[in-house]
């Protein structure tokens, strides 16, 4: 399982994601195609040399065409569009997606697929607070993270496949995980990031803020510009991974919350400290 | 009330700001002097051109000759020193700070300086994660916002002296806010934001978070890399302010957090879009 050097990459959804990927492949020689709802998504991918050609409708010769197909939509859309469309998938060409949950996802799309045609999912960690093919930017994998997230379904060869199919992407660690331990992680690092930057935006409506802020509380913030459709059905979908997550942070920031209220300013200089230690570890390395 | 052209500032306490400001006012000509508890703060500062001359003693030369004072001390270092050396500065020549907190540290001091010697408080909003003298870097003010917190004591002189200062030293946006308004404010946008991301930060202990993270986590939580002694004292100076920011927070945090666990996603989504909305407003504009 491999893709051919100039080999067709399909990608299904062509948003800021599947252009991006797009963008990535395209740049390396592959020829991409792309099947998406919006005709003026292909027109702009078109013209801007992202891909080949594409179509609003699920074409088969797109399909029989391609050598690897990539599904860059919604959770919902994307289990909807294998019970609607998956019989036509082909034996032995790999399938992958972008979704950013996974237990909900990736054993029903497994079930759903016939015989021979194998999903193998990942999640790249990248993404920036705009949406739409216009805002393609594949440089936002430089750096960054991708995961494989294999089940016990998936075979060697289909990980290997993907794991290379990341490192063509563009993305600097490659990594596997299990779709159980990806959303626990997902719903801490990701999910619960995004619901305290919400959280406080919405806390305070004094409108002269905006005057007297700094650049911390503008980097803390930066997520709370969020694509609410995306990131409602993200919570849904990983609901108790991510409850959990934010029962734990809740109590932690009581815990700092009290040690101001008493005056105990060693209990907070140590909670400070741990911060400050583990934070560190957080740098990045390019 | 005017600083003359290459004039004489004295700073009181050679850190990261105190530093930075030496820098800032080096280059436009003016001579600056320092006293600080380190001998190696002023040895550094001397020959990296930061200042002209420094003491680690109060010398009273030094405060005879400047034509302004800018202390840069932790808030109750400085108050310690007014009730100390305040008596020694001389009437006439401006008195100000670098102070983060303001209603418990500038009515003292104005109350404990002698007559004809003012005090005008401001906050520069700027800073970095780093401190100590070696660290100084002036263009950390670009940009930036300078705020002006004078008291019913201070006169409009006063006010315009400070409101030129800050220009003097490259701050982009100067404003005047009283320290009761001040202080509300930066409860809010300051040690709420460092509250949160400190909290975030000692939620998880699992080392493996590291290999996943994605740059909306390392954004949100660049500020967990804190300087404990200072922003301990920071928190508990400004403690009912930032108590009562932090129940705010919290109940949005619970507002969003119950929208998850009773799937309702029409709030949720109604909380991201004011999220959206307002953090729009707090794009940097240089």
């Amino acid at each position: 399982m491999t893709l051919p050097e100039n080999g067709r990459v399909l990608i299904v959804g062509l948003g800021l994601l599947g252009g991006s990927y797009a963008m990535a492949l395209t740049k390396k020689g592959y020829h991409v195609s792309a099947i998406t709802r919006d005709r003026e998504s292909i027109d702009y991918a078109v013209s801007h040399g992202l891909i080949d050609h594409g179509s609003t409708e699920v074409e088969q010769s797109l399909i029989d065409e391609a050598d690897a197909v990539v599904f860059a939509l919604y959770p919902h859309v994307f289990v909807e569009w294998i019970k609607q469309y998956g019989h036509r998938l082909r034996p032995g060409v790999p399938v992958t997606d972008v979704t950013g949950v996974k237990s909900c996802v990736v054993y029903e799309v497994q079930a759903l697929l016939p015989p021979g045609v194998e999903f193998i999912s990942a999640h790249p960690m990248a993404g920036r607070e705009t949406s739409g093919v216009q805002n393609s930017d594949d440089s936002i994998f430089v750096g960054a993270n991708y995961i494989v997230v294999p089940t016990e379904q998936n075979t060697p060869e289909a990980i290997a496949w993907c794991r290379q199919f990341g490192a063509t992407l563009g993305f600097s660690k490659i990594s596997v995980l299990s779709p159980e331990k990806h959303d626990s992680m997902i719903a801490f690092l990701s999910q619960l990031a995004h619901a305290i930057a919400v959280s406080l935006m919405c806390a305070n409506d004094d409108p002269d803020l905006v005057q007297y802020t700094g650049d911390s509380f503008r980097d803390l913030t930066r997520i709370a510009n969020i694509n609410d459709e995306m990131w409602s059905e993200l919570f849904l979908s990983n609901r108790d991974a991510l409850l959990a997550e934010m029962d734990t942070y809740r109590e932690t920031f009581d815990r700092l919350y009290d040690t101001i209220k008493n005056g105990d300013r060693e209990a907070m200089r140590e909670m400070m400290r741990l911060s400050t230690a583990r934070r560190r570890q957080f740098n990045k390395k390019v």
